[in-house]
């Protein structure tokens, strides 16, 4: 291209990195920072170099803290005996947002994908069977999620952690809440039904 | 939310600040952020203040641009008698993408907008009568959006402009290439049957 401002094309290339972003999207934010005051751009550069450096994984459940423990590890009021195991500290997120679980969590940091050259030990599961070996949790609920690798990780979890007597539960599938019937998938619709409950 | 790493949540508000971005995608490119190194992420961070600093307008076109004049205006091979004149340094871009024109620019930071309060005088529509004055330039291409907005401030430049006996024209409207008629707006339509062209 004839016109070709280096720095620009820099910042358009480093938010074009950014999974699920094209070039039109970064193109629209670079021009978003030029608009922005001095003050303003070192806010967002410093936002980003705080989160790397402060943010690392909770010593407990591997959850992202800007301390030793996460909030929720650290919270008084949460309940120890009931962990959600999730795949990555943004399904944390969604859980925290429903406001309905009291528990801790666990966080794999992905799920076993033989394809991927992802095994089990490059997942937290060892500290997850130390946890349920510890003789304080009563419950752990897989949620990860309702692909292959989700749903092979849940099992061989559970096989390993109930030898310590732990009960291991996993989330329901089903028909999402608002959808229609009609144009539920083949699959989704099998779990519906084979997980029906007494009205 | 009992969940919340302030230096992470400050992220994913700068993120949130740009237009179009919402909560979630915000979170997403976070979390990105966080998948970094340490050095992508200083690499990242130092790109926003590099823009930041080094970019400014080029004093003859006002087109963004790290040096004195941009790229178009100190190409030797840029024909100067053709001025494109557009709303945003982003309208360049998708010009230059073309590779068809081979003029300069003039870019107004802006429309005419009394709702909004942006008058002339906020915008480069000065400098411009200057370069029309100069006697360089023949013709004044508008390209500014169609929009009531965009076709107000082309008229008002073109009414300024013409005394000095420079060619003023305006972009084609028309059904856009690949498009069904059947779903063309109105105006749209009318445009392109008032803008025929023999065959």
């Amino acid at each position: 291209m004839a016109y070709d401002v280096a720095a620009l094309e820099k910042l358009i290339e480093q938010f074009q990195k950014i999974p699920s972003i094209g070039r039109k999207t970064a193109q629209r934010m670079a021009f978003h920072v030029l608009d922005l005051t001095d003050e303003q751009a070192k806010e967002f550069a410093d936002a980003i170099i705080d989160a790397h450096t402060k943010i690392h994984n909770c010593s407990l459940c591997h959850n992202l803290t800007e301390n030793e423990l996460c909030p929720v590890c650290a919270s008084p009021n949460r309940d120890r005996r009931t962990v959600c195991v999730v795949e990555e500290p943004k399904d944390v997120l969604a859980m925290e947002r429903m406001r309905e679980f009291n528990g801790v969590y666990h966080v794999l940091h992905g799920v076993i994908s033989p394809m991927n050259g992802i095994g089990p030990d490059q997942l937290t599961i060892k500290s997850l069977v130390e946890r349920a070996a510890s003789g304080v949790v009563s419950e752990i609920i897989m949620a990860t999620n309702p692909t292959i690798e989700g749903d092979t990780t849940a099992m061989y979890i559970s096989k390993l952690i109930k030898p310590f007597g732990v009960k291991v539960t996993r989330l329901a599938y089903g028909i999402p809440v608002g959808a229609d019937i009609e144009y539920a998938d083949d699959v989704t619709l099998m779990r519906a039904l084979s997980g029906r409950s007494e009205l």
